[in-house]
């Protein structure tokens, strides 16, 4: 997606570490127009899927994920990071590694937002080694319902959660791959631009 | 907002602990379709103070802000729990003291995204006793921004978090504000029902 990518080259920022910084505009601060093309271009991409229902995970995939769904006329759920007293007993659980935060958590979603008969798309801002999403399809399965499609808007082609999603068999749409970064001289390199 | 009450009525659990579960619609399932009636109803009542800035705290406050973003045609910030190392230094903080996890969390925003020309309007699913926003209001001022105004989709007006905000002079709108609840036969009565 083009616009997307040249957001990226303007207002992304390369860090040491393969850290891609873009909180000016999808992850801290939020542009709400550039989320709406998003929104179009992922119903262009799963439109033939018969949607029911989008997955997401909490904090920064819920903004995409909410304005994603008003294409798909579809409800939201976003799945919960550690029990909360306000969730009921009956919750699909997962554990998920957070490599940005050092730490393992538990993944909740509760049963009665995900049933057997959901047509699911999962929605996510990043996807790098994988390990969040592999927890949200686990969760999905647990349900009984079906995977339809996974859209992700800045995948690390460079790290290997892609090729795991991808040889799992599910389909999988990222609308900017990152082959390289460079923290030096700050460029990035997209899949397609890759020699 | 009747549409917001009748949806309380019909799908909203009072729990022991004057906990209302709203999970179906609000802060777990998110309905989309009801999140967009909440931002004209937001874009009503704030429609004369020439928001730029829409702030929220994660999670749950993200989705509703996301939408009701779209009739403002203004970015959303929302703030964060907790320092992540894919934070830089330079952050407005304050501390908010969760009595749903029985804990205090650091609360930061990037001063990147909030300036002292921003006219923020500060947007949350509940309001209790005042803590979360009390907080956000902080980082505003820390920004030498001005709050325009809070809206809040559903207030337990039995909690004091809405005389606190009231008496320090901001305008906020709590589309349904809880007057009372009964765990035991379900019922909730709204403030202007209340006699």
């Amino acid at each position: 997606m083009q616009l997307l990518k040249d957001r990226i080259i303007k207002d992304g920022n390369v860090k040491p570490g393969n850290v891609l910084k873009v909180d000016s505009f999808l992850n801290h601060q939020m542009d709400i127009e550039l989320f709406n093309e998003i929104g179009k271009e992922f119903k262009r991409l799963f439109a033939d899927l018969n949607i029911t229902k989008i997955l997401t995970i909490e904090a920064s995939g819920i903004g995409i994920a909410c304005i994603v769904a008003q294409y798909f006329n579809v409800p939201v759920v976003f799945a919960k990071k550690a029990q909360s007293i306000n969730i009921d007993g009956e919750v699909y659980s997962t554990k998920i590694e957070s490599f940005t935060h050092k730490k393992t958590y538990d993944v909740i979603v509760s049963k009665r937002f995900l049933n057997k008969d959901d047509r699911v798309l999962i929605i996510d801002d990043f996807l790098a080694n994988g390990c969040a999403l592999v927890g949200l399809i686990d969760l999905v399965v647990s349900a009984g319902a079906s995977v339809e499609g996974i859209g992700i808007v800045i995948e690390k082609g460079f790290q290997s959660g892609g090729e795991i999603i991808r040889e799992m068999g599910i389909r999988l749409e990222s609308l900017a791959i990152v082959e390289s970064m460079n923290a030096e001289d700050g460029t990035v390199v997209f899949r397609e631009d890759a020699r």
